[in-house]
């Protein structure tokens, strides 16, 4: 946050004043050769000139036209593990920044690296979605676009953030668990198959499909700018 | 977040430049009678001030005086049961609040009872406060000042939290346990004591007094108005 003290905002009106008077009077000067009228116009000029502003700002202050705050989005990214969520996100939060909005990106991978102790039963990553989706509404509250993207299987947490949130929009990657177990960008799949870790959504748990997603993305073609672009699309009317 | 579009600065550009030099022209024709003069020195008006108002924004866009960034804050504020962070911390809310600073308070009370599956144990305490530290430390990132009452009796916690924000002010709130037992709020003491709850600190468990807190404030006189402003001032150099 960037502030302009007092001082600083009455110092630069008194140097802009000084320059828009002088350059008046040096007009008047120069076309009529008269000095007193110079300065009869300049000194008159300062204080009307203020007037004039004052008024003005005024009745353009209760001008509507072309004003209008922006509402920031929750853009909750939902699918299996491996099918496009993060690298999506990534390209939506770039595309939101380019657009000078304050943005905040959440990972799922990131965010449970600062908390190790987080478990996967049903349960804990039930709770754990709805510590994030807490994070990402007061966010939100305060004027922030929220980019997440979380594996987030289950329809209770994920209606627990919308409810949370004031702007919520469901993204499904739903790029087919076959095409996701091809990719296996963490080796999960391969471990889960293993029986070397459990609850992998796809494998071992149901991954619960968003009933009414607002916009189902299948990323299986990779195709990140246009999905992207998609997404951006769709809360645009709103931006 | 309120944005103005380009076409109302355009438009506003317009009506301002129209009202600044009918003002110029009708002093120019009031002042020598003149109406070719007055058309001269408006016309050329027009054009020049544009030139010496950008040139005047170029040269103050090099001024940093008078600009400063604000740093916000975390002030967390720990303590036991019923000895007043929460008071304290509206307190001091309300005061960022008037100072016209971006302001969250995340109070232990209200966000338990999001997540009512919270436990009381010593990992459970830690996880919890560990998960709001980095709520406060997001919102801290986008510019909001984070005022945090929670008891948070674990070291290691309070450590986590701190560790990961960037201006943190820890707030130890010392009234004696004695006087927060006499007040009992929440009926928490006494239940306690009566074995209904366990691992309340001060009574079955540890409350683990910070080792260098930036302010110690002893809030058994209940002075809340003198005490939120030792915590403003304590931060008051950075605003």
């Amino acid at each position: 946050m960037i502030k302009e003290t007092k001082f600083r905002s009455v110092l630069k009106s008194i140097t802009w004043r000084f320059c828009a008077t002088a350059t008046t009077f040096s007009l008047v000067f120069l076309f009529t050769g008269k000095l007193d009228t110079a300065i009869k116009v300049g000194g008159i000029e300062v204080f009307l000139k203020m007037l004039i502003y004052f008024l003005h700002e005024r009745v353009w202050g209760n001008v509507k036209f072309g004003r209008h705050e922006i509402q920031p989005f929750v853009i909750w990214i939902t699918g299996l593990s491996s099918s496009g969520k993060t690298v999506l996100a990534e390209k939506v939060v770039e595309k939101l920044n380019a657009k000078d909005l304050k943005t905040e990106h959440l990972d799922g991978k990131t965010i449970r690296h600062l908390f190790p102790a987080t478990g996967f039963t049903k349960f804990q990553v039930n709770e754990h979605i709805k510590r994030v989706g807490l994070l990402a509404s007061r966010l939100e509250s305060k004027g922030v676009f929220v980019v997440a993207s979380f594996i987030s299987p289950y329809e209770e947490s994920r209606e627990f953030v919308r409810d949370l949130c004031k702007n919520f929009i469901e993204v499904y990657v739903s790029t087919p668990v076959e095409v996701c177990e091809k990719r296996d960008h963490k080796s999960l799949y391969k471990r889960a198959r293993k029986g070397e870790i459990k609850n992998l959504p796809g494998v071992d748990v149901t991954y619960e499909v968003p009933k009414n997603p607002d916009l189902t993305l299948d990323l299986s073609n990779q195709e990140l700018e246009k999905n992207a672009e998609k997404v951006v699309r769709y809360i645009k009317k709103y931006l």
